[in-house]
């Protein structure tokens, strides 16, 4: 059997305690979390013990931990996990700088435990099969990708204020997904925003309405925009043409009902927001890491995807600022 | 050039009188009407004389007759024109009474003047291309059909009471569309129907809610359905399912916009009604008339075909009656 | 907790010790199959105890039976079950004879055990919203209604001889779902059908392909159309007209990609078969009749729910033979 | 009447001719081109004499003239036509040079001619109706566009040479199109692009592939995509999102049908190209110009709009090349 920890007890905590529940290979040994409510609340629902998260991630029981506290502790919880031997699953980002993450890489990479960053939109069933068919060839070479990312409404300022900006918090899955879906790898950024949704966004120094315009090495562009408000759901779509053709994943809406009357056919709007629309990508990527460390794999998107991810969105925030185009990594 | 009068100047006399306006190879020469006003209306917008009927059919210089009067009228034309020698189109139904329309099919024969009964839905481009594509094999051998046809609302009750009733005014168009799509014939079928839309056409004997099922000789089965009433445009669908898989044309919207918002993703309303929905159609089937009379080949449909949809109507209305499937012609 | 035992451990048990087994409120006790090793295959993934039939039933630590064995078998565990004292949940149909299925009736109702008929797509998120929207009132009165099934193949013969007809082991889901979606009853029911797909089905005296039309008693009309094949995956719509507007559900497809080349928009098929495209219906369908149970409230549908979809299905055997419409009932 | 010239007689002249023929209010008079056999031939099949094109610019009998010339002699058009006093109907771009452009501007505006900048894709009926949602408040503030437009397969070298680049020679209608659907102007754009379609284009200087990000006054954001190759139609689509919703105008498919097979659904590709595409709104357009004129109202876009998408096209280049966003006329 396979022992987890589970670090923050917090939403996603929670949905990675229901999918070890769901899993046959793996259990939930223990949870920490720095309110003791959270943890103990956690605890009750899936019969696992409270530990102090040092304590947890020493535990000679435990064989990995999932860190999904906040993303500032991330960084001293990886370094405790990798001196300790045990795997790591760790929600993204990595850490909201570089030069922390950049340590983080060298942390796992001299320590050699299996490592995951967790972009669970890589296991979402449609993404996963557009990258099979892409790199399958069924639309020849990749040259231009539009990716849609529109959450249902803005989070409160409290949230902004430690989120590294839309660039880090949000737009970081779309670089994440450009280099899934493409196989490549991103050179150039040029992005913009405004803050239309929420002037408060506005006054924290971050924008709620962002776009991206990123050049891959082989020459293909990608198109990214994001925004804070959707009022039809959560909107994740993309769309890939190649040489050969043009692949797209649309909504997952609420259901197949359509209703048509004088104002036309109106169809049910998206799924709400991330826990439904990524449910099952949720379980299919702890799954993912529960089979890989299990069977002496690298588990992927590994560390160095996180930090990938991290620097085009450095990038991003440079660009906006400098009104330029700016090379990756520069 | 092709010499054309019209017969009937009421709404669909006009939409043949600007088909004829657009094309190089006819011109509208006279139009006839029981009331000298429509008439009139209709020659100062064309330029063509307004005639008596009788006149207007037996003038050489008019080389085809358009019947668009009504229907009761439609048997003494087609007999003075086929007398005549002119090439006859005939909207639909040739008449109410298979009696008389036997009669039509003998005198055509015997004087073998072109005709072309007006099922103007096999001239709509979607439904000739299915019709190509089952022709060609690209679904196998047909064996489930299933037509939708609804009325955006129902005519008046003055309507009604000439109409022959729903299966020979409104569903002898999808009993010409499943022979054409199949290529087949019917040999039995079992209809029903309610007044469910307005009470109105119950008291005058009619039904605005039918369906009818058909037995092809092939061994395929065809599901209709017929509706007064649509509150979302006027809809039109087929669909055909074959051994090797199903081709199907669904409704023409208004346009090609959509609207998301809390209520979901909504699209326009089918097109309103049968001539927007059907414009291009009839100057389809007008040219297609044009074509085949002048360079001497055989319009089609014709007036075989204008018999073989209303014994199915009959056969439907019997069988309503009957609570029994009824054979056709029987 | 609410201990189950599972009677016949075939494909639909496997499916119902799944659900069981996400369950917080039940637990799966006890299985029992005419086949030894069925029954340990099962026992083994869900640590459940191998019994047999008839100890199953009476032992004093079940609460409730799940009846998915052979459907000739069910008459027997019924009244055993009865008798016993336990809740029973029975797979569809009840009994191929229409006279037994009210002699269950009999039993059910004079034991006052809870019972559920298991039409298991009244669980369907989709068609439960479509049932609760058309009960709210959002289309008015309904008019028509159109239903289609198509498996993706046909079954093997063994299974066709024991089925009981095309109408009463696959149709009868269809009339489930008419009595279910209007919340009216079926008074008249005309149907015909025929063997397209395999040859061999028309020479165990069924068809493959099948129609019927039911009328409602408040005047609705219902069409159904069914058949063994589809070449694009399991064929599950259903379309309801009403005095104010329409409401349909549509296929699940196997994912939200669509590929764009020189054939044109190409998205995915529709779900295989049963068990992906009611997997979560299937997990719906046990859980309410857990919590109903426990509850202390009547499942639903019930066993008078299976006894009409019956009836409807007799009717539309005898109709088909005597090509005439028949009297539900009669 | 409204007597027209058509300057040009290559393919948009002759649509230009054919929209004319269809009108009550408007005669074509007289035609003019280069080659003498493109004139002799649209002269045959419209009736319309074969002139030089500077009598027929100074012909008193000629109101307007419709410039369908290459674009390097738009200016000597405009400027003579201007003189003469008639009203202009000129294809984009007026000029491939800003500072031409300025010039025409000026002698338009001296002279007092009506000028019509020829940007077809404002007279599209989804595209016209999205215009008067978005300006009737139904989606609120404009808060992000895109813009995808997608051409089958590149133009030859030849044409590329003297195309001035893809973003004055394609993008302009884009640029167009979001001054059009926002009623707001672009302030800045940043613009990139690759030759990955055919590699004589790069050569050439130009991109087959481009996108561009224009910042707008009020806040909002538009992205832009072009390419020269579409494997699946003329791709044209817009997607406009305000703090109310979101309103989006889809491809106009070749027909309705829909395939169903092993492959899934597949729906017909896009219609071919801009001339199958835009038929009817390159009537729309001219009808619009007849009627401002006639009824001394000015048609509308006029040539600042024509200058005003130039500018944008102009700071795209300069971006692309400077790898930095660029302000607009600067």
């Amino acid at each position: 059997m396979f022992n987890i920890g589970i670090l923050g007890c917090g939403r996603i905590g929670q949905v990675h305690a229901i999918s070890i529940g769901a899993m046959d290979s793996a259990t939930l040994v223990a949870v920490a979390d720095a309110a003791p409510s959270a943890a103990e609340a956690l605890s009750a629902r899936h019969g696992a013990r409270v530990m102090d998260a040092e304590i947890l991630i020493s535990s000679p029981e435990i064989d990995a931990v999932i860190i999904a506290s906040p993303t500032d502790t991330h960084f001293g919880y990886i370094g405790l996990a990798a001196a300790a031997g045990k795997a790591i699953f760790c929600e993204k980002p990595v850490d909201l700088s570089s030069e922390k993450t950049r340590e983080c890489v060298a942390i796992i990479e001299k320590s050699g435990v299996p490592f995951m960053t967790a972009f669970n939109r890589r296991f979402d069933a449609n993404f996963s099969a557009m990258r099979a068919r892409i790199a399958a060839g069924e639309i020849g070479d990749v040259e231009l990708v539009a990716i849609t990312s529109r959450d249902p409404s803005p989070p409160p300022a409290s949230y902004i204020e430690r989120s590294g900006g839309i660039f880090r918090d949000m737009m970081i899955h779309d670089f994440d997904m450009a280099r899934f879906l493409t196989g490549d790898e991103v050179i150039e950024v040029s992005a913009t925003g405004s803050a239309l949704v929420d002037a408060e966004i506005g006054r924290l120094g971050d924008v709620d309405t962002a776009v991206a315009t990123l050049s891959m090495r082989n020459g293909a562009i990608c198109q990214i925009s994001n925004s804070r408000r959707s009022s039809y759901g959560y909107d994740q779509r993309v769309e890939v043409h190649g040489s050969k053709g043009m692949l797209r994943a649309g909504n997952v809406l609420e259901n197949t009902i359509e209703m048509a009357n004088g104002a036309g056919f109106c169809k049910a709007p998206a799924k709400y927001f991330f826990l439904e629309r990524y449910k099952e990508a949720y379980r299919a990527e702890l799954e993912h890491f529960v089979t890989a460390v299990t069977n002496a794999e690298s588990p992927s998107p590994g560390i160095q995807d996180g930090l990938a991810a991290l620097l085009i969105a450095d990038a991003a925030s440079r660009s906006k600022t400098a009104n330029a185009t700016v090379s990756i990594g520069s």
